[in-house]
């Protein structure tokens, strides 16, 4: 079993100090494709370095991102709520702290990284947060949002979009209204994306998530979340092929 | 490279001979999975039977069958359209037809295969097949439509589906109206199917068919392709493992 380190990576943006956590293998010492992990609105937790962690055990550096500031850590829905709304509601300020993640994970000499070869995934709040980190115009192999919302302030931001789309979709999703699906396919085909959306059977929000138990709303499918884990490692293959 | 094999296979339905193409990896006599590939309205021809040795050589024994009758072979569009249309129109008598070349690739003895580990596939009108090879309550583990359409006589055929539903669709397809795609996910939800449907940006109709040419409409995407059929190989990989 890979050994996976953790550490503190940290950033600023407007004045504001931000940690994240950088992932990787400490044992590989060559330069290997760079992720930048958006987690859900609970932010940096130890769930979300659960995950990373397992990805980085694939071969990746993996930058679990901060996105509400190092001091701001919810404990609760009500709090992980209040920390993220201000973020879905000014785009422009999430894009401003997501590309300033990713600078910090391309700046960082903690880990080698091969800096051609870069991507970010994300889930939830996250999912639209590697979308919009996309539409910034990141230079990004892949953007793969998991049970993410696919709105967008401004569907011609999609024509920055550098690198391969892919959406992991539960089909019964209520926390993503299904009209947002034909219009995010608009939004994609319009600017010429190269984009894919995968819509799961019987799934709901939080399909990836150990810990959602709330069925019809937001509830884990093993099935479901091996699938899609599965579905970005095959994209992310293909791209940094 | 390995060497496919593909030797006649005949069968009857009320009365009517038909020939599918058996294709097979002779050096290998272990029992392998079978499949059934339902190829477009052209029927049994020389680039349905390169998709099937394709897939073949993956390690499994394919049918590529024949739903038209032994001597029926089109030679053009309207020659397959009008082949075609009937059994389009008696989703019955295309079923008979589907179960009875199942039944023969179950009852053959040229090929070795496992008979627990059966699934379909087809592509255009052929992914239409697969799935009501399903709808009829074969013993599939899994039933995989390239770019088919997704309508059924009665929705409530899908309680007899007994495997995983696997729908690629290129979501430019002007041959699949789009309102098929939420009616599918009703169909499929309300019967509690195990399914996903994956939309590929930019692609219309034939995305898999090196001969489809007509932009906009039906036209062979490379990229595209591999990944459907990478899909394919890894829901195959999963139902059968």
């Amino acid at each position: 079993m890979t050994q996976i380190q953790s550490q503190a990576l940290g950033y600023s943006v407007d004045g504001l100090a931000f940690e994240g956590r950088l992932l990787f293998d400490a044992a590989d010492q060559a330069p290997r494709p760079a992720l930048l992990m958006a987690p859900n609105w609970f932010g940096v937790s130890e769930g979300a370095q659960e995950i990373a962690a397992q990805v980085a055990s694939r071969g990746y550096r993996v930058l679990l991102v901060d996105l509400y500031g190092a001091t701001l850590r919810p404990a609760s829905p009500a709090e992980a709520g209040a920390a993220m709304l201000p973020l879905k509601q000014d785009r422009s300020l999430l894009r401003r702290r997501l590309l300033a993640a990713l600078d910090a994970l391309r700046g960082q000499s903690v880990t080698a990284i091969d800096g051609t070869r870069l991507a970010a995934f994300g889930f939830c709040f996250g999912g639209t947060c590697a979308l919009e980190l996309a539409r910034a115009g990141a230079p990004l192999k892949a953007a793969v949002s998991f049970h993410g919302s696919l709105d967008t302030p401004d569907a011609a931001d999609a024509r920055r979009i550098q690198g391969a789309v892919l959406v992991l979709d539960g089909a019964l999703d209520p926390l993503v209204p299904r009209e947002q699906l034909p219009a995010f396919a608009k939004e994609m085909g319009d600017a010429g994306v190269d984009w894919q959306l995968l819509s799961y059977g019987g799934a709901v929000h939080s399909f990836t998530d150990p810990d959602a138990k709330v069925p019809g709303t937001s509830q884990y499918d093993a099935k479901v979340s091996r699938r899609a884990f599965a579905a970005m490692y095959a994209l992310l293959d293909e791209v940094f092929a």
